[in-house]
């Protein structure tokens, strides 16, 4: 049987890319221009996202809401890192109900300004604080050149937005979101991160501190997977939403604010990170289906073997599918199990019927083997685990293959050329060599990294790639998707 | 202590319902115009509201996907009815990423075109039916005046777009489809509803047959809880999407479609029905917090009796809080608890741990009991199974109250005009008279009920309320939201 033509992944990984995301059918390209559609096969994994995610920020005290879509343009005028951040990307709606708008309004980029005036009017006292809010929802930031999952015009997030009575629990909240994503991607999408804050050129417009998560895909480039802000009071303060309360002391005090979000294009680093030339390769944690069952013919006993096989498998909350329609041959059907990068699949016929076995095949490592048919379901659950660690494993070693230290700029430059990959270098903290660096190497100051869930970084004594001035942190570089 | 003040529900249902959704923080207003926001104590119903259909839908094999929120204002003119259905609501946007678009783009009322567009790419083969599919989204329809849930500019809701191989198979998909709101809504919500057909006058624009689910409110007025529509081949011909497939004998044919819709708005449904002059009443199915624990003392082994009772109804999956805060009083705590309707309300304190046992009051009915604490759980989960059957018997009680027939125009009009509700009455089928009716009674046709669950309706011999002529089925009639 011909398998569906994939570039092999090392070849161009660019291409692959697309390709494996059109052939799994996890999304298309729409008729509308930078915006794509999520298929189930891809819709299912930001599901299970969900799922994953929503009670770990639910654990940190966070609720859901509902904010409008719509924001009226003046608005994001009010903070004003803010508006130049986002002015360029924005879409307009001028016209409704068939009348021109007497305020031209702006679909949401992000929704500080809209939660942040609600903000003023719910809080007044050291009482209705902390707010800790967020929201799932659709974004939209116009942009040139879009790229499946990556970068698309319209995107699903998660944004929360939390106000405090002070720095130090709001920082603390800036560390408890960015542990969250730290969980989620490592634990359940088996992608390695490196955690820190981002440099004052890369942080979020209107932050104070942007802290972040860095993943590294296989072309060596490095993929910011979620963020997570410290606000400080900029949106609060009198003159911007004046989000004021009066606190214990009677005293009027203006809220400390945080916000996070993850998107879908952390969609695109799994594809990316464990794909493989055969098509997706999913971790089980967060694949859409984890097991999928298929019959070699067409016969009552291994139809009911393959049956009970599904039951058992769905009372242990294994998400299962089973390939038993006549429209389809066999090897079209192991075809798209691989291509859909399912973790286990179970082969059923004749010869195992007798042989009371299941034939199983690995897709993370292409291994067969078989399981007994009395243990079967046992054997699962359990290889199931394995493979979710093996993989984690494996992206470790990858990854830490892709990530070096270097002390001169001399090998900066030929290392960011050649093979790319994570660098940690140290760096002034002044803007014209980040620049500088930037325009050479095309690489970017990812983040610094924090040594403890505290934040802290490591101080060192050394001397900046790049000006050779005196320099007190080894920063992470690389060039970025 | 001082209840805050709410409008009596039978003084002014309108008033109390504004007043009461604001003080229970269910949703506020917001600086848009037309849209709301709905607060975490209102989107936790809506999260549960998904939690329940969700699974329901996936039983019917709907897969859950994600399309653009941007629709090309051309495609909404390929099917002339549906264009002309939705022109008056839509906002566009004209400019985004700072220029001028070429194309104008529609903020999405429904999706049936851009979906459909991507269904006819890729439907080739009677192989690829059906496709059953649902998003769970945001829709804007621009609205001139706005009720909180009932009537919002943007609202939340989902969307199911199937397309079959032949209409047998999609007739019995729009019955299913209205068949899970049902369950929804009557099994959940504790609403009671009367599932029909819309006039052709009421019928969605596009389809060839509305089906619906009709709730009635406490003022005597009709709320449209759901619909499932029929859509034929209207948008799947040559001219129109062009969704054809090659079927089994190997000729040209075009797919039969559904889609159904439930929104926000039945959130809104839910406060009306249950309601009381002390603000909400939630059935326990669906509330957000379905018990609530009081201590009415700050003392060590109050506050640990507390927490083990939380601890034990959260393993028994009971959405339970506790209000253990020493920022606010008893009286607030217990005010606050009954204006969020909490289905049970527990309260402890010294003289509970004297005796072994806990105080509940039931939010339904007001009623006070006392549960030993070694049996407490137990009869807790066994009381929210009861809350739930008794509100929906009431609600039945209520309603059926409201359900009349009538066989004279004038008692039709004096109905109307006094005390409203649910009349069935014959009619001709003819514009006409359903226009004349509404004119002189604001009543319109709600639904032509079914009388099993495959869509049959009786058929009668009678005369029309109006003018007279022979009619062969009654219909129900109401006011509406």
């Amino acid at each position: 049987m011909a398998k569906k033509r994939l570039t092999p992944k090392s070849q161009d990984l660019s291409k692959w890319y697309t390709e494996v995301i059109q052939q799994a059918r996890l999304a298309d390209y729409s008729p509308v221009k930078g915006c794509m559609v999520m298929r189930p096969n891809g819709y299912g994994i930001w599901e299970n996202i969900q799922k994953t995610l929503d009670p770990l920020l639910k654990n940190l005290g966070v609720e859901n809401a509902y904010f409008p879509l719509f924001i009226p343009l003046s608005f994001l005028h009010k903070e004003a890192e803010h508006v130049q951040g986002f002015s360029p990307q924005l879409a307009i709606v001028t016209h409704a109900g068939g009348k021109k708008l007497e305020e031209e309004l702006v679909v949401r980029p992000t929704s500080e300004t809209i939660m942040y005036e609600m903000y003023h009017r719910w809080i007044h006292s050291h009482r209705d604080l902390p707010l800790i809010l967020n929201q799932w929802n659709n974004v939209v930031r116009w942009e040139k050149r879009t790229y499946f999952f990556l970068r698309t015009t319209e995107f699903l997030w998660q944004e929360a937005h939390t106000a405090h009575a002070n720095h130090k629990e709001a920082f603390k909240m800036v560390l408890d979101g960015l542990e969250s994503y730290r969980c989620l991607v490592e634990e359940y999408l088996a992608i390695p991160v490196i955690k820190g804050r981002k440099s004052l050129s890369e942080k979020f417009a209107g932050s104070n501190m942007t802290t972040t998560i860095e993943a590294m895909m296989p072309d060596g480039k490095a993929l910011q997977a979620g963020t997570s802000h410290d606000l400080g009071q900029n949106f609060s303060k009198k003159e911007v939403f004046d989000i004021s309360f009066l606190n214990e002391k009677g005293e009027i005090d203006y809220a400390w604010q945080t916000c996070f979000g993850l998107t879908t294009r952390i969609i695109g680093a799994l594809i990316m990170v464990h794909g493989d030339n055969d098509g997706l390769v999913l971790p089980p944690k967060i694949a859409t289906t984890q097991v999928v069952v298929i019959p070699t013919e067409d016969k009552r006993d291994v139809n009911k073997l393959c049956e009970n096989l599904v039951e058992g498998l769905k009372k242990e909350c294994i998400r299962v599918k089973i390939m038993s329609d006549n429209q389809h041959r066999l090897g079209w059907k192991l075809n798209e199990a691989e291509i859909q990068g399912i973790p286990l699949i179970l082969v059923v016929g004749q010869e195992e019927l007798n042989g009371n076995y299941i034939t199983a095949k690995f897709r993370h490592n292409g291994k067969k083997t078989t399981f007994k048919l009395e243990s079967a379901i046992n054997e699962i659950v359990k290889n199931l685990d394995s493979i979710q660690s093996e993989m984690f494993r494996k992206a470790i070693e990858i990854r830490d293959a892709q990530l070096n230290e270097v002390n001169t700029y001399a090998g900066f430059k030929t290392t960011m050329e050649k093979k790319k990959g994570f660098l940690k270098a140290f760096w002034c903290e002044e803007d014209t060599c980040e620049k500088l660096i930037k325009e050479e190497t095309k690489a970017t100051t990812r983040c610094l990294p924090f040594v403890d869930n505290d934040g802290n970084v490591l101080e060192e004594q050394g001397k900046c790639i790049k000006c050779g001035k005196p320099a007190k942190h080894r920063w992470l570089f690389a060039q970025a998707y």
